[in-house]
């Protein structure tokens, strides 16, 4: 299991490498970590990731979500991640609100992680609940981040 | 239930509809109906929805399969749907391939729809799967797609 | 919105209508709920239960996760609900412990209610997660309770 | 890969590993392959598995769907197989039917297996749909079916 110093040198490395991502750029979200390693991603409102119906499109917040539980869960791990599984639970529509999504970590498992994620609106509204799998790749952290 | 003149009336203005979106720009996805109502969306490869790693997010392979499981069970209603559930299963990364996604309508109750999806390479290679259910609201998608 | 009263008389029947079921007894379960009207399930080791490995049969863990969504659910409700998906992540197996069941009511919405379970064993090792759509059925609570 | 030959050997070892699962015996089911390796569970009309309601329970429902994705997937490895996720999809209730459950592999990766499982009554009506992640342990499928 890492070390609190490992994974604290593992966020700053991931949010650094979060910010060469194109979908950061394109979605225009922002990336951080909580003082317990839990990834939050924040999404101002935009509204060229509508759907035609004028409000946030449900693939935009299930990217929300699987954010949230990957970054959650790859601090964790000397190995790159790959996501299994993500299940999302829409509970109200965005409402043209900023999202914030966090993840929590249930499990580091040696082969499995496996995280909880929700998105709520600024003001504190649940927009969304989910749960994620991840199993580890053959490439080392490092190297990806390296 | 609607006859297949309603529903395919209905596939020709939902695809009229998601013209309108603005993620379908932002996207560049290509929606379309098979003979058999089941909703086909198209992705080529498009570089600004790739994650840091160089290869398309996860999110996005996301949103494929939630409209191709919303637009495969909306035209079987009268009523406006709302996704209440998705389901993704990530199988192999989509290796900066064109994509497409199509829906199969697996139940349309009464209260409750239920689709699969999966997306596809162009080749045929399978990227990953999934399933929804959809809710009907109170909206009638006639005055949606009026 | 039931009130707190109502969730309350409601529980208790709900513990009356569970100790009438048939798999109650075949699977000698035991039911209550806690003073935030959260549905617990305590499941005693039983082998008749185990798969051919010797251990609680995965069915088993998703058939607790089942009864603590719906009927934490169930007593905000003025109608009987149905279970629309179950979703049940394993985390570690039994290994023949004594298994508790607890379920945390996520969203009670008009048509759709969402919960989040786990399942631990009594000393506390966390053994599945899962979460639950419930729908509203045209049946009334009162008539099914009697 | 496995060959055919292999898949159909363990196929023949793994009927005669369940049939002496206790849970087999409690809720009475039967298991086979189809000519395709896919697992097939059949479930008489049981009334001692039902809910208060006086139907097959969900969790039984969910058990036949666990069986059915784990035993299609289990044949294709030399490792023994762990669950790591399940959904299940109630489509309707089972009426009293009796029930017959199918897997379908979707894939066989080196790490993960994923399959598709569906519950229909005996006249063909659908109850449910399932979708499942398993995982390869540490042990060998020899050691265990030895």
């Amino acid at each position: 299991m890492a070390t609190d110093s490992i994974i604290h040198q593992r966020c700053e490395q991931l949010v650094r490498f979060f910010s060469q991502a194109p979908i950061k750029k394109t979605f225009d979200m922002k990336f951080s970590y909580d003082a317990q390693a839990r990834a939050i991603f924040e999404l101002a409102r935009n509204p060229t990731l509508d759907h035609a119906g004028g409000d946030t499109h449900g693939g935009v917040i299930a990217t929300l979500i699987d954010n949230a539980g990957w970054f959650t869960a790859a601090p964790h791990y000397e190995h790159w991640l790959a996501t299994v599984d993500l299940n999302v639970k829409y509970i109200e529509p965005a409402h043209q609100e900023n999202l914030r999504a966090i993840g929590e970590l249930v499990r580091a498992g040696n082969r499995l992680a496996i995280t909880t994620m929700r998105v709520e609106t600024k003001s504190g509204r649940l927009v969304a609940i989910g749960s994620g799998t991840f199993t580890r790749t053959s490439r080392s952290i490092a190297e990806m981040l390296g």
